[in-house]
């Protein structure tokens, strides 16, 4: 994973800074938790880059912003954790496992709380504009959740829903961050709008490999276990589309197939992946996936600044993009 | 109850105009269900008081404001009623027992993020000293939440951990509402503090009087069912004091009569009652609220600014204490 070394240190010590109440415990202990699974930390470094694109004169000033985009993306996580019943989180239990769901829920709404604290914290000038942008994005965070889970209970999503429901739940925050550094540095509003599209079509992109690599990775090199998504019937891009392509005379197979469980989960992948060739589906999905890396791509030129200044954005999108199979 | 009729139309007003997404609907269908509930709405009440109080130019200019304020309320509603496992609010189902925890959960938390956006909408000058209040008293409101619940475990809180509790847990958002609507008129920080004080010590005493009334009041006038608190066990300030006040040679009975459920309730009311006058613990705690009915006083009172200006605070005050045994 690329790394900005200078700029994650400083987001780690800023992180580590911020110490929370140790009272009352039980709402405090698990934000602390949560926060200490430590994961890429992606968006507050997003926040950051956006800052430093359009040359901001210090850049500690978009500390409190990417810790801000730090902290929501946690809360998401711990309430998403509760309603999709996750055991674990990063290889650790989760917080409504560990605790309970009340202290997950409320624990949750604080570190939300916590997260518009840091916005207060950002230069006066800038934070109305900054909310302006976390609540929409907040706000969409939300909507993707919710069709998310509306997902699981429905048959008739296509190719554009989904990825509709990938854009708001996943690839919005990522653009978010970018704009809201971008706008910290005084960024154009045209050139706030690019960065911002630059990162909802990488995180689209991002999304859609990450569906492939389930079935299409290298075991060895992809670091998840492969066939993950088949196993639990996950309606991911590559599920949809051979959903839209299947013809009639394979429908009792494939249906056959999702009926069965973990004990027969090798049969199953098998079963799966044959369909997949069959229909050309990792193709399919590998077009789409190079559409919104192309727009990715296509956005961040647009930028009207320095092509010097855009090394390290480029940098992120390749390491980001070109992911080991 | 006491409302200013053209400051209560406005919020009305403002609430309805308001209008939320169709899509998705599992997402803000029960926000609009919650919403149109409609308490007393007191709180976004207090914002327009507050602006009004220090003559605020334009009254419209603190509807934003107020309308976070209610948005907020109904959120920490939402999502108290999923912990507390309550069926009913305001006499009608609540959103988890309607719809579902998951539900209920996501939906509170896109009302948390409407009520930033609110804030969002304030005048911009405002909007840093708006979102750092929001951000304190919405987190104390979390602190309160966690305590109350930790409080239901535990046999050993004395009456300056529950004053604390319910401080945090109701009075700061009153306060602060006061405190916005003095900010959105540009009071000095004293006044603001002052204002802020009287709405704490304001809802401290009125949260007071309604442990009181659940036991002491007359069934006709209280509206609600006498003794509620009592049958389900519930920590109130009475409780408190009496587990302060008793001594050994009663302690055996009033564990007996805490044993005792929904079919023996009139033998349970009556016995723990029995114990409070026993221990004159309607004096103490009537003692107690006046304590703090007298700090709110107090606070009023040295606001530095015209006294006419404070009838409106002084006859809803005044209302709110004086309700009906």
């Amino acid at each position: 994973m690329y790394v900005n070394r200078i700029f994650a240190e400083k987001i780690g010590e800023e992180l580590e800074s911020r110490i929370l109440p140790h009272h009352p415990e039980n709402l405090y202990a698990p934000i602390d938790y949560m926060l200490n699974l430590s994961g890429k930390r992606i968006r507050p470094l997003l926040v950051l880059l956006g800052a430093d694109l359009f040359g901001i004169k210090n850049i500690d000033d978009a500390l409190p912003a990417s810790v801000a985009i730090e902290y929501f993306h946690n809360f998401s996580l711990i309430h998403d954790d509760i309603m999709d019943k996750a055991p674990l989180r990063r290889g650790k239990q989760t917080i409504h496992q560990k605790w309970n769901d009340n202290v997950a829920i409320l624990s949750g709404d604080a570190l939300l709380i916590k997260a518009y604290e840091q916005l207060s914290r950002c230069p006066a000038r800038f934070v109305p504009d900054l909310l302006r942008i976390f609540n929409r994005v907040a706000l969409e965070v939300c909507e993707g959740q919710q069709l998310d889970m509306d997902f699981e209970t429905s048959d008739t999503i296509g190719q554009e829903e989904y990825i509709n429901m990938i854009r708001l739940k996943t690839s919005v925050l990522l653009g978010g961050a970018l704009e809201m550094g971008a706008v910290l540095a005084g960024a154009s509003a045209e050139n706030r709008l690019q960065l911002y599209d630059f990162g909802v079509n990488l995180g689209i992109a991002f999304q859609l490999q990450d569906d492939i690599l389930d079935a299409f990775g290298d075991p060895v090199t992809f670091g998840k276990q492969v066939g993950g998504d088949i196993i639990a019937n996950k309606k991911t891009i590559l599920y949809i589309l051979l959903g839209e392509a299947i013809r009639r005379e394979d429908e009792a197979y494939f249906a056959e197939l999702l009926s069965l469980g973990e004990v027969d989960a090798r049969q199953k992948i098998a079963g799966i992946i044959t369909l997949y060739e069959k229909y050309a589906i990792q193709q399919k999905a590998d077009t789409l996936k190079q559409h919104y890396t192309a727009l990715a791509y296509k956005s961040l030129e647009a930028i009207n600044i320095d092509h010097q200044r855009k090394t390290e954005l480029y940098e992120l999108a390749n390491q980001l993009m070109k992911r080991v199979r």
